[in-house]
Parts: structure tokens; sequence; C-alpha cells
């Protein structure tokens, strides 16, 4: 099931996309971790099936995050080995944790600034989990999986001098205003199936820089959860960044770091396509 | 003025401390990001001078944070230069940013808990800095203090083989369950006069083991907020721990840290007092 916010920014609307390709609005106040901790997704599945959900029209309308805003956005670092060697470091012995401002989430069509006196905002195309129920301290991969509400395609949008050069902490470069579209769609976890054979792809201006496989990561995503719940307690709602193959601009001979005017299109099959703009803060 | 919220977790009611030490309902929802922004705090001014708040029995109830739970908790590491010697690292040309959880903040005499599997927790008495404005890139330090609703006590509590040895990011360390003890009270900027002229304390059963001044900090609050500004939006409600002074269990002789049945208590002046006792996750 794909489940979808529609409308502009801090009004949208839940919505179901059905198989014929009709948006149905799914009658609950929001898509966030009220909503998928009390059952939401079994009981937009039954309405969808009962024929309950009526069809709205969505001409024109803009595509929002498909949660409402987390409580956390945690990030896996150097997650594919083709990355982390492209970075000039080692592939960890364990995952690298880090954080993003969780309002750094956007649409999947929104604009991405780049920040005022920025000269290396970077792209990154990676698979977001989305937590359904409240976990801590999991005893395995299988309880892990059991906790996971869906996925969506993230871009864990990046300002290297801010992340690597300006003392500290990488989160100074992860938090920036726009720096985390999300969508189009959250997919439930029973239809994506398995998260470890999903293609990754992205391109700038019509040229593909990233062309991954999620089969690639060093930790895979039930690990991920399992790692994270021993240090912190992960929420309905949450999202976990699962890291970014090779292909990043800092990667790449010249540094082709994104301008104004450029355009980021970015996907990962059965989880959508997204398309952004970049502007300047 | 002096703000609180009363009652059991999640269910906290906001109120008032009066001159006279009577705690007095405020008439509003909570104490959270949309009551900062509206104006909250000088419409609880106002209804105050007039008399019109009830005084509130508080007898047996417990104190939570001052806040709702933040939409971020940003903090700054190494902000003390006897810290940062005792950490055996260099005092930072620029301000280290590293965040925490959100869902790490408790109350201020909750139970912090020891994560299963560590050996390190160690304690951090802090002054945090509540927002009360949006803000993105401010102009100067002035500005700066102008979106400070105002402050309170926090322990930013580490692991520090999380946060140092388990590779990559310090957030791994700081994001645990109850790791953010905040209040009692958030004490409004008026009523705090000069943030960089406050002494702050820390003790582990009985014995003294931090005992700093904001006006060591090597980056004032003005600048934190202005810096952190360029960055990333701060929001209404977000929360900065400003850092801590020398004193951590990490820098002692026999690195003593928390275990289960400690109790930590610490204090800065003019914004209360908190007491942990300390548990096993």
């Amino acid at each position: 099931m794909k489940l979808l916010r529609v409308g502009p920014v801090g009004q949208e609307r839940p919505a179901v996309l059905d198989d014929a390709g009709n948006l149905r609005d799914i009658g609950e106040p929001d898509i966030d971790g009220a909503f998928l901790a009390s059952g939401g997704v079994a009981r937009v599945r039954e309405a969808l099936e009962r024929g309950d959900l009526p069809v709205i029209d969505v001409e024109g309308l803009r595509v929002g995050a498909p949660i409402a805003r987390p409580g956390k956005i945690v990030c896996i670092g150097l997650n594919y080995s083709d990355h982390a060697a492209e970075s000039g470091l080692e592939a960890p012995a364990e995952p690298v944790v880090f954080m993003k401002a969780p309002n750094t989430m956007i649409g999947p069509y929104d604009e991405v600034l780049v920040p005022r006196g920025s000269v290396k905002t970077d792209w990154e195309v990676e698979l977001a989990v989305i937590i359904g129920q409240k976990a801590r301290y999991l005893d395995g991969k299988e309880e892990a999986l059991g906790v996971i509400a869906g996925y969506a395609v993230a871009n864990d949008v990046s300002e290297r001098e801010f992340q690597l050069e300006r003392g500290g902490q990488w989160d100074k470069g992860k938090s920036c205003e726009t720096f985390n579209p999300l969508g189009p769609w959250l997919v439930t976890a029973d239809e994506v199936g398995d998260p470890q054979n999903l293609p990754l792809r992205l391109w700038v201006n019509g040229e593909r820089r990233q062309d991954g496989d999620t089969k690639n990561m060093i930790f895979d995503v039930a690990e991920i959860v399992r790692y994270l719940s021993q240090f912190m307690v992960l929420e309905p709602g949450d999202v976990i960044n699962t890291g970014t193959p090779a292909g990043v601009a800092m990667g790449m001979p010249g540094q082709p770091y994104l301008r104004a005017g450029d355009v980021i299109e970015l996907e990962i099959e059965g989880l959508g396509r997204q398309r952004q703009t970049v502007g300047q803060a």
C-alpha cells in the first residue's frame, strides 16, 4: 500500500494511492506516529478493500512528505563500501550514527536550497525506513523487521564543508533547511518485501550520478534497526536514512557540487521517484 | 518568571511559580513552541499581574520538563576550555555541534538510566537555552538574544564508550533513554539577565564534581544561537545545551562513572536545582 500526503506546506491531507492510480481520502487526521502505532495501516487497508474511501481530486496539489514531521531523523553513514571508499574512509566496523534536524524534511518535489555561504552542497539517494512501533533493546533481526511500518525514498542532502571541515561532528552539515526530501510515498513493509533487493539511482541535470542496490549495504535494514534500538528509543513515525551508495559530488572528478538551477532526480524501485530544483537560501 | 509543568509523564499541566512560592495554573494548553511563538510568556505575565491565575495544589505531583518535547535538542561540545583539556582535546576554533534525540528529555527529578551494556555513563551540567521564535541566518548577537525565550538547567548525560569508542559520531552516546533531564523551570530571559554570569555546579553522592561559571564559555550564548542559525532553522521550543565545564567522570582520576543507586544533583544560580537517582535500563 502507498500512503502519501497532499496539499500546501503544513496543511497536507493524508491519502492512499489505489491500484487504479486514484488518490483516496483515508479518513484519518494524519499519517504520523499516532496513526502508525494505533494500527492505522490495517484500518486503511480494510477500508480500501471495502471500497469505503472516496477518490479525491488532486489536480495541481503539492505532494508533501508522506509522514508528518518525525520525532527524529537518524542517519547511518558510510553504509555502502563503494561510498566509504570514495569518501577516503574505511568501511566501518559497526554502524556510524548521526542525526538530522527533523525540520529538514520536505516533500519529494519541493525546492532544495543551497545554504548561504555553501560551496559544497551534495546529494545522497537513500532508502528511508519509517518506524511503526516503539522499540528499545530489540533482541534480533526478526523483531527489528517487525517494528518497521514501511519505506520511502530520501535525499540525504549534505554540505561537505560544514560536515567535514568546520570542526566537530557531521550534524553541522546535515541539518540545513530543506535538506531531507522524503517520498513521494510511504510504501508499507508488506508491499516492499525484501528491503535488501532495491535498486536506487540519482541523476543531476539528467546525468546519472548514483546507481546502487540495497543488497550492497554493509549493515542491512534489520541490523540497523536492531543496533539503533540499543542506543536510543525508536518511536512510531521516526525516520532512519540507511546510507548512500557511491556517486556523490564529493567523490567525483571536479566535485560538481549543487548550484541554484540544478535539477536532482532520484528513485528507488517500487518506492517512486523524486525531482527537486535547487535554489539559493 | 518561572514556568514549569507538573503531573504524570505525558499528562503534565503548565504552571507558573509566583513570587510567594505558589504554583498557579496559567490557563494555556501547554508550554511549547506554539505557546512561546504566540506571545504566551507576555500573556502569563499580564494574567499574573492582574491576579487572574488560580493557585493549584501540587502536593505530591511530579515535576516534568518545563517545556513539551522539543523539535530538536542541539548541543555544543567542548565549550569550556577546562573541559576540552580534561577530554584531551583542543579548544575548538568554532562551535562543535551535535544532537540528542528529543525523546531523551525527562523531568529534573526523574530517574536516569544506565543503558544496557554501558560502563561509562557520565554527567554534564549545562545551561540550556530555549528558543522562543523561528530563527534563520541571524545577523548578529543582539538579534540572537532576541529569539531566546529563556533558560533552564540541563544534565547532558553521556555514554563515553558509545560516544567515542564505537565508531563515528558523538550522537551514538548522547541519545540514550532518559539522557536529558531538564528543569525544574524555564526561567524567562528577562529574569535571567546576563546569561554569561551564572555559576553552575554538580554533585554525585554529595561530592562536588563540577563547579564552573558560564562566564568561562568559549562561545557565549548569543554567538551560539547566531552561529547555529547559519546551519539550521531554529524553531520555538527548540533546546540548545551550551556545553559543560570541567569535572566529568571521564576526566577524573579513576573515572568514577555512574552506577545504579548513585544520586546526581546539579544547579545553576537562579535556575533551580535538579536531583536524579540512577537506575539500570
